[in-house]
């Protein structure tokens, strides 16, 4: 797919699936701004996975913006005093779910992109095996879009805003095969909520279950980097 | 307009118009959390106008997050080498527009109300003065407040959140004559685009022409300490 490629802003977490969709960015032939936001996450390490990632990815620059999203309080990664939970513990919306975690940041990348002048807005939202944060569905991708062009300068004055969710219908299985056929290197990511100060992922998290069992229907080896239990 | 009254929250930059919406969420029984940002902006002393608003206005809490738009660039109001130009100046969208603004202070507020459980959300947003801002019109209030109820925990599982600019048809006359009404003092607010660091008004920009402009309109007394000038 290739619309009027140029410049994108590629929000990226250092996981996965964002690693997965600068890749997919840049084989549509964008030339890609990496955005990764430091917002009191407690697992923090996923910002040096981000920079990996973004050089690795071919990003022509890497922004990292402090954002005060932990201030606010209310969620397991921002609130030390909740406990991330393992997977089994989890069902409806999860106690990770960070509120308005993807309006700010979608927000933050319409900024970014009106002055650098990218028409497009890449995240990697995903509604399958995350069906339980709100802000990961595709209509509240489409209402964001509507609401970009309505915001901005360029959306009145000129062509508007694109925001891309590729991912936002692939399972991970899919997702980790679309990376793999593009060469990207998951040794790289950090998926996990809750890793060891050195990055090491805790196995047990809905993030880790998620991922592993990626691999395992992908039937790709599991690069991940495991902390050592009892 | 009492309608389930609870907890808002109060989007407050230390001007003139959100010190009357202040006063209108007041008159409407909600206990407010006022919300305010320092992002870089030239006329940071609004911060100290806004906590004495926020103080003088009855609001339970104040806060003031830290938001890196001025490291966007991109516009006279956070970047130093872009002038603000008088009044006279200014035609479509004018230079003092910052990229996303009224998106991101809304996503941050929408985070802020989803924590501390309001579900009602001020803005000072007015279509009439300052129709060269697109995220100032009534279309963009509208679709932002479909975005936070499909972005949310609270717009999923409860009742759901109201985006509430009761300035946006108004005129500044209009403004002012409400507020006067309802007890506010606008010696304490600073509307100046460019003001003196003792927070004087330069009495030329176009936020300080619409506002003296309106205090006639509105046959009230003008309360601005304006700057000497030659």
């Amino acid at each position: 797919m290739v619309d009027k490629p140029g410049k994108a802003v590629v929000l990226l977490s250092g996981g996965l699936d964002s690693a997965t969709v600068l890749a997919m960015a840049r084989k549509d032939h964008f030339q890609c701004i990496a955005l990764s936001f430091d917002y009191g996450q407690r697992h923090r390490i996923e910002l040096t996975a981000a920079k990996r990632v973004a050089d690795a990815g071919g990003a022509i620059e890497h922004r990292i913006l402090t954002l005060p999203i932990g201030e606010l309080g209310g969620s397991a990664l921002t609130d030390a005093t909740i406990d991330v939970p393992d997977a089994s513990e989890s069902e409806g919306i999860p106690v990770t779910y960070v509120p308005a975690r993807n309006t700010i940041f979608l927000s933050m990348a319409l900024g970014l992109a009106e002055v650098t002048g990218c028409r497009n807005i890449y995240i990697g939202a995903n509604a399958v095996d995350y069906s339980g944060y709100p802000d990961c569905r595709p209509e509240f991708i489409a209402a964001f879009e509507k609401l970009a062009n309505l915001a901005t300068r360029e959306g009145v004055e000129g062509d508007g805003f694109r925001i891309r969710a590729p991912l936002i219908d692939m399972s991970k299985a899919e997702i980790i095969r679309t990376g793999i056929d593009l060469g990207v290197d998951y040794n790289l990511t950090i998926s996990c909520y809750n890793p060891s100060t050195e990055g090491l992922a805790c196995g047990i998290c809905d993030s880790c279950r998620l991922r592993a069992n990626g691999f395992q229907v992908a039937n790709v080896p599991d690069p991940t980097s495991y902390q050592a239990r009892d």
